[in-house]
């Protein structure tokens, strides 16, 4: 039976609202995910949230009820507020009718099994949520094993890159590492890693890719660092016949993923 | 000779100020770019501000002193002025040495010369700017002719979609139209259009695209209505293997135009 909390002052309203601070988060091991349609999305990779915060009209929805109750059946905990604690949880004036409260996965490069997949994403020092959000999108789309983060990138678990994966951080794994212990972990095993670069000479049509395939971007404004691109199997380009000379980097990753994929697919 | 301006209070600073609303914008048809290598994408592309505003420090760059004497040179006006208003202008704490301030293009579709490219890209009730300047930047690559834009679109002027552009909004050509003037316009000439679609029963490979290409995407959450899609001479999707069933639309766009460059360039 869900319990009611309408006091901005409850402890476990502000501890949650906390997390929405990545140092909060860091010590909670805890993060926030919005909106039936993500929440359904973990619910139906099997992950379910240790709380799940609903508005009464929100728990009418047929998939929010069965949310909350399948928290319940699993131990985690349902409670009905209001609209305005909702807003004051997800700091948007017009907030999700359920928000849920999930543990932290590990994010160790133990936790990849690399022949689970044909393609995994790498991407160095990626800095805007929206861009992560979109790559694992990407990942699901092709499917991808996952995305390594490697070095400092933005936090996977912040409000703002769950909100852009759309679900897609539920279904993809998640990896951290830094340069050396992840070209360590990736020698240790199969796998091809293809930068995409400017510097490249190789036409990103040109190659057959070998699986498992680790395609490998850089930073926003920087790119790949001129040594980690020395290390790649592979460096190759994509055509830009326009004056800027540069393609956002979640879409230098799907062009890139959705050739790797097309060269494997039956058609 | 550059005029010093230092008062937050002078009229200039208070009318350049206000077009980071749409409402002014409309009204002075002027609009906000900010940063050295907007701005100088832009004066390449042969474009100039009417007003350019740069701190005493930001002058020492030499792309920065060539510009502000292109802008004097073609009668514009270079106001030097100091970190705290640019900060105000551009409404960041940590604003851009350079600040310009252009005058809005025409967007009728009469402007759209359709035989100066192969591909043309049609976003239908986009409503995001980063997503309309990732578009940009990947018409820009694929040499695209430019955008058009149908029904509700975000600005295209706004200073969040003019900073996504990276510059591609001086190099693409933008248009603006309602769903039935596009199509009329569209169909008194060559073109094909090409609508991305979950509901697609084509794979998005299997087509020869005739030229010019009008690809088409929907909005970011509905996707194309059906009595769009069914006007389109093609409907297509890409594979997706993953639970969410979902891409991001400026994901999808370089896809698709991906596919159409990639049909039509010599390797």
């Amino acid at each position: 039976m869900p319990r009611q909390i309408t006091a901005f002052s409850n402890p476990l309203i502000k501890r949650v609202r906390s997390l929405r601070e990545k140092r909060h988060r860091r010590e909670e091991r805890l993060f926030l995910a919005e909106g039936l349609r993500i929440l359904t999305e973990a619910s139906e990779a099997g992950v379910l949230p240790e709380f799940v915060f609903f508005a009464k009209d929100g728990a009418q929805h047929p998939l929010a009820r069965a949310l909350i109750d399948a928290v319940e059946a699993r131990g985690g905990e349902a409670i009905e507020t209001d609209r305005d604690i909702l807003a004051k949880l997800s700091g948007k004036d017009n907030p999700q009718t359920v928000i849920g409260v999930y543990r932290e996965f590990e994010t160790g490069l133990a936790r990849i099994d690399r022949a689970a997949a044909d393609i995994w994403i790498v991407a160095q020092s990626l800095r805007d949520p929206g861009n992560l959000g979109t790559i694992l999108r990407t990942g699901d789309a092709v499917g991808a094993g996952g995305l390594i983060l490697v070095d400092d990138c933005v936090d996977p678990f912040s409000v703002e890159a769950v909100r852009a994966t759309m679900g897609a951080l539920f279904t993809q794994r998640i990896a951290t590492a830094r340069w050396p212990e992840f070209l360590t972990w990736l020698r240790a095993g199969p796998g091809q890693l293809v930068g995409t670069s400017l510097n490249a000479t190789q036409d990103y049509q040109a190659p057959r890719y070998e699986a498992p395939t680790f395609i490998l971007v850089g930073n926003e404004a920087q790119g790949l660092p001129a040594d980690y691109e020395a290390r790649c199997d592979l460096l190759v380009k994509m055509p830009m016949l326009g004056k800027a000379d540069s393609l956002n980097v979640a879409v230098a990753t799907a062009v890139m993923a959705y050739e790797v994929l097309n060269q494997r697919r039956p058609r």
